[in-house]
């Protein structure tokens, strides 16, 4: 492995906020980012190819954790267990069953680790609220209470200036699309949303919808492949 | 794997304090309790198997979870990594290299997502805050955030009444010995502390001087064979 000394740390799981983050903290802070992604069985792996695109793009070191033995114990979400993926908004009462228990403090809770390990002060983290609020993990509420924890979790071993940094928290998906692509020039054709993980994306799960949504809103091209197009 | 169904989870690690409390929730809770621990490549594996003999005798379901996919980006500490571990008194600057980053925020998380999962709403933890100040996460502090941090992170998914069980926060560690061996009789002498997991107890580093002292000042019998003696 790299030696990592100094470096920041990413979660990116391959959907197009945690790499529109990702491209927004390499503007911030350059290379000093060592990119973590997360393997807890997901039905849509697909998503870490697309890391391996974009760290391979910007050269940066890269890691998969394997929490898959944890996931017998997350039975009850759809995103690993046996129950179909719903479809529809995100809206939709159905939705709640895409619900990872705890999943962002668990992944934040390990980034932190590797960060405090390194000696860096800053985690990113690609959580929107969005329009959908199913997603306590993905609030304001979270993201600052989350920063006041690790501190007293790891005082006196923590970066005096740690920092999460979630830029997307209160900004609307569509946002995220039209930076990503004005700004960034990033191929959203190489990022993950749907949680059924076929060979294109569905276009009909909470996620795909939304992504169709954000592209339309933000008035720019929508590269993506829907199965039912 | 069992059924885990309105199971609440205790973390126990194979030491006097977490496997004191997993006898003192069992009293609370009765049969009501998954047991987890954690394999973060630790040096000091055998405290795994005294997680065994008790999980056995009060028939608990038992789960070890593998970490070891995190072990490379804890490098730092002396318990995962190249360092010897260092002797002496929990006191001693030295002491500093067995902090292993984060570890118990990380092991709450992952134990939470179970819990969030199962429907329970007790999440037992041995932490104990003693007479040394040196492991930030083994504070009143960090447990009361803690329960916070996870209420607002699973809001709407966890149970209500939520609570993180850390009865030894404030207690000194001869109590711990003084309560399992006189009102639980749990035989200490299946249970590991030593941070170099030899066949026994070295009975020099800091955690084998803070056992040695629990059961003098406890004025209980020590069962502990150390190597010195």
């Amino acid at each position: 492995m790299t030696d990592l000394t100094g470096k920041n740390v990413a979660i990116v799981s391959g959907g197009m906020d945690s790499v529109t983050m990702l491209y927004h903290m390499y503007d911030i802070v350059g290379d000093a980012i060592h990119v973590l992604s997360f393997n807890y069985g997901q039905k849509h792996k697909k998503e870490l190819d697309y890391v391996a695109f974009h760290t391979d793009k910007l050269e940066l070191p890269w890691n998969v954790i394997d929490l898959t033995s944890v996931t017998n114990l997350l039975t009850r979400s759809a995103l690993v267990g046996k129950s179909e993926v719903p479809e529809g908004h995100y809206a939709a009462e159905n939705m709640k069953q895409t619900v990872v228990p705890n999943r962002n403090m668990m992944m934040a809770s390990i980034a932190a680790a590797a960060l405090i390990n390194n000696g860096g002060y800053i985690l990113g983290l690609g959580i929107h609220a969005g329009d959908h609020a199913i997603y306590p993990d993905c609030r304001v509420a979270f993201a600052e209470i989350l920063e006041v924890t690790l501190k007293i979790a790891n005082e006196g071993f923590i970066h005096p200036q740690f920092t999460v940094f979630a830029p997307w928290l209160t900004v609307p998906k569509q946002e995220i699309a039209r930076v990503g692509t004005e700004r960034y020039g990033i191929d959203y054709s190489k990022t993950w949303s749907c949680y059924k993980g076929g060979e294109l994306h569905c276009g009909k799960c909470g996620t795909c919808v939304e992504r169709k949504e954000a592209f339309v809103l933000a008035d720019v091209e929508d590269p993506t492949k829907y199965e039912e197009n």
